[in-house]
Protein backbone atom coordinates (compact mmCIF):
# COMPACT_ATOMS: atom_id res chain seq x y z
CA UNK A 1 0.00 0.00 0.00
CA UNK A 2 1.41 3.37 -0.64
CA UNK A 3 3.39 5.61 1.37
CA UNK A 4 0.83 8.09 1.20
CA UNK A 5 -1.94 5.79 3.29
CA UNK A 6 0.39 6.20 6.73
CA UNK A 7 -0.88 8.91 8.94
CA UNK A 8 1.76 11.58 9.58
CA UNK A 9 1.80 12.88 13.63
CA UNK A 10 2.83 16.48 13.25
CA UNK A 11 4.64 16.86 16.61
CA UNK A 12 6.68 14.14 15.86
CA UNK A 13 7.21 15.18 11.95
CA UNK A 14 8.60 18.81 13.69
CA UNK A 15 10.78 16.84 16.12
CA UNK A 16 12.82 15.19 13.25
CA UNK A 17 14.67 18.52 11.93
CA UNK A 18 16.01 22.23 13.39
CA UNK A 19 16.48 24.23 10.30
CA UNK A 20 14.81 27.55 10.13
CA UNK A 21 12.64 28.32 6.48
CA UNK A 22 13.98 25.34 5.10
CA UNK A 23 10.29 23.69 4.00
CA UNK A 24 10.18 19.68 4.80
CA UNK A 25 7.18 18.16 2.63
CA UNK A 26 5.38 15.24 4.88
CA UNK A 27 2.06 14.86 2.42
CA UNK A 28 1.02 15.51 -1.28
CA UNK A 29 -2.49 15.19 -2.40
CA UNK A 30 -4.23 16.89 -5.96
CA UNK A 31 -0.76 18.35 -6.91
CA UNK A 32 -0.79 20.19 -3.22
CA UNK A 33 2.26 19.48 -0.88
CA UNK A 34 1.24 19.68 2.86
CA UNK A 35 5.11 21.06 4.27
CA UNK A 36 6.04 21.90 7.16
CA UNK A 37 8.97 24.64 8.40
CA UNK A 38 10.09 26.01 11.80
CA UNK A 39 10.10 29.96 11.67
CA UNK A 40 12.71 32.43 13.62
CA UNK A 41 13.36 36.24 12.79
CA UNK A 42 12.75 37.67 9.87
CA UNK A 43 11.67 36.31 6.03
CA UNK A 44 12.29 38.23 3.27
CA UNK A 45 9.29 40.28 1.61
CA UNK A 46 8.39 38.37 -1.72
CA UNK A 47 4.70 37.31 -3.24
CA UNK A 48 3.55 34.16 -5.45
CA UNK A 49 2.46 34.87 -8.75
CA UNK A 50 0.48 31.66 -9.06
CA UNK A 51 -0.17 30.13 -6.13
CA UNK A 52 -2.30 31.15 -2.62
CA UNK A 53 -0.70 29.73 0.19
CA UNK A 54 -2.08 28.58 3.30
CA UNK A 55 0.09 28.77 6.58
CA UNK A 56 -1.64 26.72 9.84
CA UNK A 57 0.11 27.23 13.37
CA UNK A 58 1.08 24.26 14.71
CA UNK A 59 3.31 25.62 18.28
CA UNK A 60 4.62 28.91 18.67
CA UNK A 61 3.46 32.02 16.73
CA UNK A 62 4.36 34.57 14.25
CA UNK A 63 3.16 37.57 12.74
CA UNK A 64 2.91 37.48 8.92
CA UNK A 65 3.49 41.72 7.93
CA UNK A 66 1.60 42.39 4.89
CA UNK A 67 1.74 46.20 3.27
CA UNK A 68 -0.68 47.93 5.02
CA UNK A 69 -1.08 46.07 8.05
CA UNK A 70 0.20 42.81 10.38
CA UNK A 71 -1.74 39.61 11.21
CA UNK A 72 -0.38 37.71 14.50
CA UNK A 73 -1.43 34.17 14.71
CA UNK A 74 -1.01 31.65 16.88
CA UNK A 75 -1.83 28.16 17.85
CA UNK A 76 -4.52 26.60 15.40
CA UNK A 77 -4.55 29.87 13.39
CA UNK A 78 -4.16 29.91 9.77
CA UNK A 79 -4.26 32.25 6.72
CA UNK A 80 -4.32 31.89 3.18
CA UNK A 81 -2.22 34.30 0.98
CA UNK A 82 -3.71 34.95 -2.08
CA UNK A 83 -1.09 34.73 -5.00
CA UNK A 84 0.16 38.18 -5.86
CA UNK A 85 -0.50 39.37 -2.00
CA UNK A 86 3.23 40.60 -0.67
CA UNK A 87 3.64 38.99 2.00
CA UNK A 88 6.78 38.75 4.87
CA UNK A 89 6.71 36.09 7.96
CA UNK A 90 8.39 37.22 11.07
CA UNK A 91 8.77 34.87 14.56
CA UNK A 92 10.22 36.53 16.86
CA UNK A 93 10.40 33.00 18.77
CA UNK A 94 10.47 29.84 16.96
CA UNK A 95 6.71 28.95 15.63
CA UNK A 96 6.13 25.48 14.23
CA UNK A 97 3.80 26.05 10.79
CA UNK A 98 2.49 23.85 8.40
CA UNK A 99 1.77 25.17 5.19
CA UNK A 100 -0.72 24.13 2.39
CA UNK A 101 0.00 24.90 -1.83
CA UNK A 102 0.81 23.77 -4.80
CA UNK A 103 4.17 21.35 -5.72
CA UNK A 104 5.29 24.11 -7.65
CA UNK A 105 5.29 27.13 -4.92
CA UNK A 106 9.00 27.93 -4.17
CA UNK A 107 9.57 29.24 -0.55
CA UNK A 108 10.61 32.35 -1.70
CA UNK A 109 8.03 33.11 -3.98
CA UNK A 110 9.61 36.05 -6.58
CA UNK A 111 12.67 35.94 -5.31
CA UNK A 112 15.89 33.88 -6.21
CA UNK A 113 18.51 33.88 -3.57
CA UNK A 114 20.18 32.11 -0.77
CA UNK A 115 17.22 31.30 1.34
CA UNK A 116 15.61 29.58 -1.85
CA UNK A 117 14.60 25.83 -1.42
CA UNK A 118 14.43 23.91 -4.69
CA UNK A 119 15.10 21.09 -3.91
CA UNK A 120 12.40 19.78 -0.75
CA UNK A 121 13.47 17.75 1.76
CA UNK A 122 10.55 14.68 2.19
CA UNK A 123 10.10 13.96 6.06
CA UNK B 1 -8.83 43.42 1.20
CA UNK B 2 -10.20 40.10 0.42
CA UNK B 3 -11.89 38.45 3.18
CA UNK B 4 -9.31 35.23 2.51
CA UNK B 5 -7.04 37.78 4.30
CA UNK B 6 -8.46 37.66 7.62
CA UNK B 7 -6.90 35.10 9.87
CA UNK B 8 -9.34 32.11 10.63
CA UNK B 9 -8.90 30.12 14.54
CA UNK B 10 -9.81 26.69 14.46
CA UNK B 11 -11.34 26.38 17.69
CA UNK B 12 -13.59 29.14 17.08
CA UNK B 13 -15.17 28.26 14.14
CA UNK B 14 -15.35 24.47 15.54
CA UNK B 15 -17.31 26.31 17.92
CA UNK B 16 -19.74 27.70 15.69
CA UNK B 17 -22.04 24.97 14.88
CA UNK B 18 -22.72 21.56 16.26
CA UNK B 19 -24.25 19.28 13.48
CA UNK B 20 -22.22 16.01 12.89
CA UNK B 21 -20.73 14.83 9.35
CA UNK B 22 -21.82 18.32 7.88
CA UNK B 23 -18.16 19.95 6.58
CA UNK B 24 -18.08 23.56 6.53
CA UNK B 25 -15.83 25.79 4.45
CA UNK B 26 -13.43 28.19 6.13
CA UNK B 27 -11.23 28.57 3.75
CA UNK B 28 -10.32 28.38 -0.05
CA UNK B 29 -6.74 28.09 -1.85
CA UNK B 30 -5.98 26.78 -5.20
CA UNK B 31 -9.43 24.95 -6.22
CA UNK B 32 -9.18 23.57 -3.04
CA UNK B 33 -11.26 23.81 -0.01
CA UNK B 34 -10.29 23.95 3.91
CA UNK B 35 -13.25 22.09 5.37
CA UNK B 36 -14.08 21.60 9.22
CA UNK B 37 -16.19 18.57 10.12
CA UNK B 38 -17.66 17.22 13.43
CA UNK B 39 -17.52 12.87 13.19
CA UNK B 40 -19.43 10.78 15.81
CA UNK B 41 -20.64 7.63 15.15
CA UNK B 42 -19.54 5.91 12.06
CA UNK B 43 -19.54 7.44 8.36
CA UNK B 44 -20.86 5.35 5.06
CA UNK B 45 -18.14 3.18 3.71
CA UNK B 46 -17.04 5.32 0.26
CA UNK B 47 -13.98 6.70 -2.34
CA UNK B 48 -14.00 9.51 -4.22
CA UNK B 49 -13.10 8.61 -8.28
CA UNK B 50 -10.89 11.68 -9.03
CA UNK B 51 -9.47 13.46 -5.48
CA UNK B 52 -7.51 13.04 -2.83
CA UNK B 53 -8.38 13.64 0.70
CA UNK B 54 -7.03 14.53 3.74
CA UNK B 55 -8.26 14.77 7.21
CA UNK B 56 -6.23 16.67 10.37
CA UNK B 57 -7.41 15.71 13.64
CA UNK B 58 -7.63 19.02 15.56
CA UNK B 59 -9.49 17.70 19.01
CA UNK B 60 -10.66 14.41 20.05
CA UNK B 61 -10.09 11.58 17.54
CA UNK B 62 -11.56 8.79 15.28
CA UNK B 63 -10.23 5.72 13.16
CA UNK B 64 -10.19 5.48 9.66
CA UNK B 65 -11.42 2.05 8.83
CA UNK B 66 -9.39 1.22 4.91
CA UNK B 67 -10.86 -2.30 3.56
CA UNK B 68 -7.56 -3.79 5.10
CA UNK B 69 -6.53 -2.20 8.41
CA UNK B 70 -7.80 0.72 10.60
CA UNK B 71 -5.75 3.56 10.93
CA UNK B 72 -6.47 5.41 14.59
CA UNK B 73 -6.11 9.16 14.30
CA UNK B 74 -5.49 11.52 17.42
CA UNK B 75 -4.96 14.96 17.40
CA UNK B 76 -2.36 16.26 15.48
CA UNK B 77 -1.86 13.28 13.14
CA UNK B 78 -3.11 13.76 9.34
CA UNK B 79 -3.46 11.18 6.86
CA UNK B 80 -4.02 11.75 2.89
CA UNK B 81 -6.52 8.94 1.32
CA UNK B 82 -5.84 8.46 -2.36
CA UNK B 83 -8.93 8.92 -5.08
CA UNK B 84 -10.14 5.48 -5.49
CA UNK B 85 -9.64 4.30 -1.94
CA UNK B 86 -12.61 3.31 -0.01
CA UNK B 87 -12.65 3.89 3.39
CA UNK B 88 -15.07 4.80 6.31
CA UNK B 89 -14.51 7.32 8.92
CA UNK B 90 -15.93 6.33 12.90
CA UNK B 91 -15.30 8.15 15.67
CA UNK B 92 -16.89 6.60 19.03
CA UNK B 93 -16.82 9.97 20.53
CA UNK B 94 -16.94 13.32 18.70
CA UNK B 95 -13.72 14.42 16.67
CA UNK B 96 -13.34 18.22 15.45
CA UNK B 97 -11.41 17.25 11.96
CA UNK B 98 -9.61 20.26 9.85
CA UNK B 99 -10.02 18.54 5.54
CA UNK B 100 -8.81 19.38 2.69
CA UNK B 101 -9.99 18.73 -0.68
CA UNK B 102 -11.12 20.00 -4.01
CA UNK B 103 -13.89 22.30 -4.34
CA UNK B 104 -15.64 19.43 -6.29
CA UNK B 105 -15.44 16.92 -3.69
CA UNK B 106 -18.84 15.76 -1.84
CA UNK B 107 -18.40 13.77 1.34
CA UNK B 108 -20.14 10.52 0.61
CA UNK B 109 -17.55 10.52 -2.84
CA UNK B 110 -19.69 8.12 -5.01
CA UNK B 111 -22.66 7.53 -3.06
CA UNK B 112 -25.86 9.56 -2.78
CA UNK B 113 -28.13 9.71 -0.38
CA UNK B 114 -29.71 11.33 2.86
CA UNK B 115 -25.97 12.34 4.09
CA UNK B 116 -24.99 14.10 1.75
CA UNK B 117 -24.00 17.23 1.18
CA UNK B 118 -24.18 19.30 -1.78
CA UNK B 119 -24.92 22.86 -0.50
CA UNK B 120 -22.02 23.52 1.79
CA UNK B 121 -22.28 26.52 4.50
CA UNK B 122 -19.32 29.17 4.77
CA UNK B 123 -18.23 29.90 8.14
Amino acid sequence: MSIALQKVNLTEKFGLFAEHWQPKIVAELNGQYIKLAKFQGPFEWHHHENEDEMFLVHRGSFRMELRDRVVILGPGDLIVIPRGVEHRPVADDEAEVVMFEPATTLNTGNLRNERTVTVLERL
